[in-house]
């Protein structure tokens, strides 16, 4: 009772504050129901969704015997839940209210995408965050969306995470997936199996850092920081689609016929190879040759102060 | 004449401030010669040792019919040539006065090293600069040093490019070869394999950023970079070794074995191997986290002032 009045005053509060960072701008909006509000980032945009005025309740993986009462009236219903879980968790949502939005953060679109469509007919919206839920705030971070139906009933929804700092990707789930195979799959296991090979090779980590210019040591770190985090997440991702796999082992050929180059001490063939990428690359290998100058002398402030 | 006058003044007034960034420690010392020092790394240390208030001379590739000319009487002699040429240079500088420090900037140390013995009789130390010609400052700049014969004649320099602010790094060199194929030839060799793979698939690069999160704008500017260097340079790096090429040859079969656990589509044996990197890395992943942590929030203002 009081936290009602207490969440109403929030909302009309931060409803009113028009240049605030958490405006709400759906304040009619029935509860959100986050289907794994207890992982990382389900617990992210509960809060935000709480910091806007919402009312946020929780479904979580042992709540499943109360899930009627959670979702009853819903307005809208987030899906967060670890990949390969996705679709049976979105076949469990048959009930709901029809004007309910139904939505899920899964870093695969097509799959999920028809999962909801095919349980709810309200409407239905893909989306991906592209980061990570330990982010400070989503000033600037990239949010991905794939429409499924409904699209004028959910524009609000888009706008909010605009409202709280998010950048709007629109994309078709398919292609969506494809990008993934090299952003995601690829550049994933790449790190797995540079971090594998130097365990193998078991080199002195510190005199490795010892040696390193600023660039090797932001690349060590990259593939390190990997390990730092859950195996589950990136295994689930990379085996989420066979296109990944054929994609990792395109990769993996090709970089074998790169090697026969080296094998033969070709160092023309070498060359003639690298220009050509380099003109594939265009513009961008300058432009991206000044984004990182500026990165890498504040990386190797950063490592130096610390 | 009126050069003369001009050079010794700057010497004096940088030698008179103590807490100068370039601070003459060598006085004395006759002529610089920076063999290659209309490269881009030659040109940068010539400019060091100039604001430092030494004589620098510059022995170009079609300077040779003036070189003993320019030779004579040199006290510090830097070879920095195309790591191909490396040697061949060497053998040319029979004719030293004794007393002369000889020393190389080839980012291989050990046949350097061993060439500057076999061809000088005087002080030998072999350098290798971590660092780009493109470095705004030494400031925090690793340069390693590999010590060859007269150490305490040389000290001097090593402390001159600590008033630079570089740090010094002291290792043997069939070490620090060894730990180039993992730091240099093998992350620069996967970087060109990458691009290349990336030429071949050729994805839209636009749509790829829209799509990235930080990590992989990141990561995709890393290798992006690389495309608009010298093909040569990374070329004579990659061949240098043997060892350079056994070494990607053992990450390319790593790979290979590693994939076969996402063929069998076996989650489990790719967590419990996550997790075995995980152990090995220790301490590392969770530091490597934070720091990459810091950085990519860095990256991402960075991306989007641009």
């Amino acid at each position: 009772m009081i936290e009602d009045i207490l969440r109403r005053t929030m909302r009309e509060s931060y409803a009113s504050e028009k240049d605030s960072g958490f405006k709400c701008l759906n304040p009619e909006l029935s509860s959100v129901v986050i289907v794994g509000g207890k992982g990382q980032l389900g617990g992210l945009f509960g809060r935000m969704f709480t910091l806007s005025g919402y009312e946020v309740k929780v479904l979580g993986s042992q709540d499943w015997d109360r899930a009627d009462e959670i979702l009853d009236g819903a307005g809208l219903v987030v899906v967060t839940v670890p990949i390969h879980l996705t679709n049976g968790v979105i076949e469990r949502l048959g009930n709901l209210p029809e004007d309910c939005i139904l939505c899920d953060l899964t870093s695969i679109k097509s799959k999920p995408l028809q999962a909801m469509l095919d349980v709810h007919k309200g409407p239905v919206v893909g989306l991906h965050p592209m980061f990570g839920p330990d982010v400070a705030s989503l000033a600037k971070q990239v949010i991905v969306h794939c429409n499924g139906r409904g699209e004028d009933k959910y524009q609000w929804l888009l706008e909010q995470f605009g409202i709280w700092g998010a950048s709007l990707c629109n994309i078709d789930a398919a292609e969506h997936d494809h990008g993934m195979t090299l952003i995601q799959a690829l550049r994933h296991f790449t790190s797995f199996a540079y971090g594998l090979h130097l365990s193998k090779e078991n080199p002195n980590i510190d005199k490795l850092l010892q040696l390193s210019s600023p660039i090797y040591r932001l690349e060590l770190a990259m593939v390190g920081r990997l390990f730092g985090q859950d195996p589950n997440l990136y295994g689930d991702i990379i085996l989420s689609s066979q296109e990944n796999i054929d994609m990792i082992k395109r990769f993996h050929h090709c970089f074998g016929e790169a090697l026969e180059i080296l094998e033969g001490k070709d160092k023309q063939a070498f060359v003639q190879s690298f220009n050509e990428v380099s003109d594939w690359f265009g513009d961008y290998s300058t432009q991206f040759m000044n984004e990182s100058q500026n990165l890498l002398k504040q990386a190797n402030d950063a490592i130096h102060r610390g």
